[in-house]
């Protein structure tokens, strides 16, 4: 099991083909296009200049929207994952009930 | 439904022909022009130093004015959106009454 | 009516004409001239580091020199304005009475 | 009359005539000179992260050394001035009595 | 023995084979690969703004992964040894029981 | 007399003969060779974010090494001094007893 | 004798054939080679924002590993010495007993 450190969040990009499930299409022309993605783990948080640390916004299994181009990418286990750090994720897809 | 992060917004663009409607006007010749658009999400807030977190100025429905060029597209549900930091957002366009 | 967001003030540019009125006359040659203006809108501050907002400096109605070359051109009803930072306002311009 | 905002101070600047009567001969060589002036007129501080505001160090009629090339020029009933930052003051020049 | 400073770690880089056996595999093509390593001293903490100092993340003898390129490449009594900063290092690997 | 500002400090540069004297010879290959001084003003101090002062920790009279080509030329009352922050100052020389 | 300022540190280089002895060889190759010293004197520590002065980690006698390339060559009596700042300082070498 990956634990990333500090503010950092591991993810699970998600292909274009579970896009569209989600009802999410992603533009051709953007210049920095966003990605989709599964968070699988989270860090323990932000270390604020007072010493306190704040927990992330996101959780395991959320379905986010991140920066491409954003993070470092790592194979573990045979599955393909991307460290990013909590700033490059732009939003979180939920499910309207 | 997405949710933004932190200090992000997320926006509908308005196009020029609802511009009319609003009264402004955008200029052909400015370098940086501004954009008109609708507030359809916003972010918890930002984070200060001190771990407190400060709500954005600007709410749901907000008729907005933002700098061009900023921001990431992402299409959702078949609609184009903008996801913007609350610093790109120049001001608020408030109807008078 | 536009409502500038966070230390952003909104600016009607004085032209040549009005500015030998209040007596002041900007010289050809700086490289980097001021302009005058008048303040239209102000925002609610500028949020600090603790959470704080301090108050802006400038109020509506204030006669200013600012940077030229700063802020972001906008037209509203049919007037042009500017938004600009605080930070870059260099003075009032005070009536002696 | 102009009032600088924050940590601007606005400084009359002394030409090379008056330099002799204080004793001050500016080195031909220096890549960066220093010029003398006197300061006419000074914002009201610097706003600190806490919210406090510094009251500059110089006052009024204080006779300064500022680095040359900063600053903005402006013309104002006729007489010229220059608005810089107080960073951009060197030194004050103190009578010895 | 080498005790490193602040928030920096000492890394014994870890081999290609060794890397089977924690079941990772890097990619080849990806810009930016990390590697991985096992701590084998970290530094006393960082100091923040307050004079307090937070303690490392990381622990002596944690498996991690950390961004290739970073840190200073040191041998001490025939080993070769890295030494980072702790935020160049992405994950901790954790022995799933 | 000259009153520096802030965190700035008025130096009288000491000649190659008097470096002799002190004991202290600056080698001729260095790229950003250190030189001496005399420390003849000190400003009031650094203002600290939460609006405290502190005082520089060189004082008048100090014998002292300083990064060569930082600060501003100045001549008073036909003598060349040197305006530096106090950050430029390297180290300062004691006389053993 | 030199005393330094704030956070830096003065240190007698060792040269290759000590380093023998503390069992530290240091690679040909690598980019930006560490070098190993023996700390001389320190200064009074490092001010932080809220004025309070945090001691240097590093003591008098200290063996240790810095950053190639970092600092000032300054001879002082017949002897050459290098002034870093703290932060240029990777590690330790304490003797293992």
């Amino acid at each position: 099991m990956l634990k990333p450190l500090g503010d950092r969040v591991i993810i699970e990009v998600l292909e274009a083909e579970e896009k569209t499930a989600s009802g999410i299409v992603l533009p051709d022309s953007a210049q920095e296009k966003p990605q989709e993605g599964k968070v699988v783990a989270v860090g323990s948080g932000r270390v604020l200049d007072n010493g306190d640390t704040v927990a992330l916004e996101v959780a395991e299994q959320d379905h986010i929207i991140f920066s491409k181009y954003s993070g470092t990418e790592v194979t573990y286990d045979g599955k393909d994952y991307l460290i990013v750090r909590e700033s490059d994720i732009l939003a979180v897809v939920k499910i309207e009930s």
